[in-house]
């Protein structure tokens, strides 16, 4: 079946989460949101392009920190409400600097920081 | 500093999307929201537990299915808007019965049924 980015299921505001992981360390990320246009513009590019929700944009990741995503797989889930994309990250997926965002953990019941900034 | 659910960001409806990674083999298994009550129960007793939209009531994982998601670990983001959880599945994350709800990849163009139900 052809796919046709505007067939999956957007929320209220036109917008689909989006969870990127490291394509070779399997790691997880990031989580951001996409639009139809951006859907089919990452898969067109290459490019891993977001819409952000504070500038109202489209976000070619690490457009201008260098910071890139580039697409390796697009997976949709079974509600066709979230997708997967695997990526080759170079450098910091997070604006912190860091690998990853998920960088803080909960352990017993404290937030514990759990890398430093890399890049 | 002491983990305390309710200084997370929700959305409108109160809820955190949460992305449930095995912690074996690192594959991404789902993607399904919480409340801070469900944040706070998943901490407290092990058992990964969803706010199910769909129902309005709280989703405790495998529950009824015997699929269930015992935490190993839950980290947050650094927007504080989305919580990443490594767990130890049993049987199947989907509801169709598959290891994973991403099942679906999308190659040059097409929708591609990368593996069938297992369960």
């Amino acid at each position: 079946m052809t796919f046709d980015p505007t067939t999956l299921t957007y929320n209220d505001a036109g917008l689909i989460p989006v969870i990127a992981q490291d394509a070779e360390t399997l790691e997880v990320l990031m989580m951001a949101w996409m639009n139809a246009e951006a859907v089919a513009k990452t898969l067109e590019t290459g490019k891993v392009t977001y819409w952000s929700r504070s500038r109202q944009a489209f976000w070619i990741k690490g457009e201008t920190s260098g910071h890139t995503q580039a697409l390796v797989a697009m997976r949709v889930d079974c509600d066709r409400d979230c997708l997967l994309v695997t990526v080759r990250q170079i450098g910091a997926a997070c604006h912190t600097m860091r690998r990853t965002c998920f960088y803080t953990g909960v352990e017993t019941g404290e937030e514990v920081e759990l890398m430093v900034p890399e890049f």
